[in-house]
């Protein structure tokens, strides 16, 4: 699939060269962990396509594909929570991301409230206990009138 | 698609409850993020199917799907590089997964021989910067006669 960006030549290159090659999906998406770059905390796990990477390289502000909206995002464009990139990292066979950010308005990432999407810790096989106790902002208020991007 | 973890009933309950009901793509497939439990440094990005998940929690040793490999993967089997879990988080929408470990073996969790698969940082556009630059292991010794995962 053509993309933005160079050829993937031979996995010597890939694995072990200076050139950034990413590995799209055959939907033409990458994954992406987001991280906070103060404090290394994940916030959140997404995908971008080659023009919301491209779009993220060029301004330094987190851009993804969404999936279930089926469309660009600008992170933060309706909540103000926007991410300013300050480092992007690749992996071994440049099949994934690592997006460093700084968290900009209320610094948070989540849309449900709480400041990492990760606020839940396996307990047992079937139970789950919250690490965040506290939302961060209420997301009825923030993102008034937008579909709830989660689904079943 | 029927897999040995709860049934997802409402978005709230996804988002906002205490049940874990991990959502696994149409592959049958999580993405799992894969973190040094000590040192919070994310060392790889892979993928569980139910299977590789109730095995990861019921031994607490990580086990993987590998899609290029297409088969179930106990994390250190050739390598002798484990992955003891600590805690398992999941994401707001439950269909991604953070393995906090800590690893066996020679501590480094990376088939290339190095601690983390992220072992460098976007410089420019096109361009790589090496973050790690000595190697953990020899991965043709350690390996030997292994087919390499990468595919181009």
């Amino acid at each position: 699939m053509s993309n933005d960006f160079g050829k993937r030549i031979s996995i010597e290159e890939v694995e072990e060269g200076n050139t950034f090659t990413p590995k799209f999906d055959k939907n033409g998406l990458i994954p992406v962990i987001t991280v906070e770059d103060s404090t290394s905390e994940i916030l959140m796990h997404g995908y971008s396509n080659s023009e919301a990477l491209l779009k993220s390289i060029n301004s330094m502000e987190a851009h993804y594909w969404s999936r279930s909206r089926e469309k660009l995002w600008k992170k933060g464009e309706t909540s103000g929570l926007t991410q300013s990139i300050k480092k992007i990292l690749v992996d071994d066979d440049q099949d994934c991301l690592i997006y460093r950010v700084e968290i900009g308005g209320l610094g948070a990432s989540c849309h449900v409230g709480y400041k990492s999407c990760f606020y839940r810790v396996l307990d047992g096989k079937d139970s789950l206990t919250f690490t965040e106790t506290e939302k961060v902002f209420d997301p009825e208020v923030i993102y008034e009138g937008q579909e709830n991007p989660t689904k079943l």
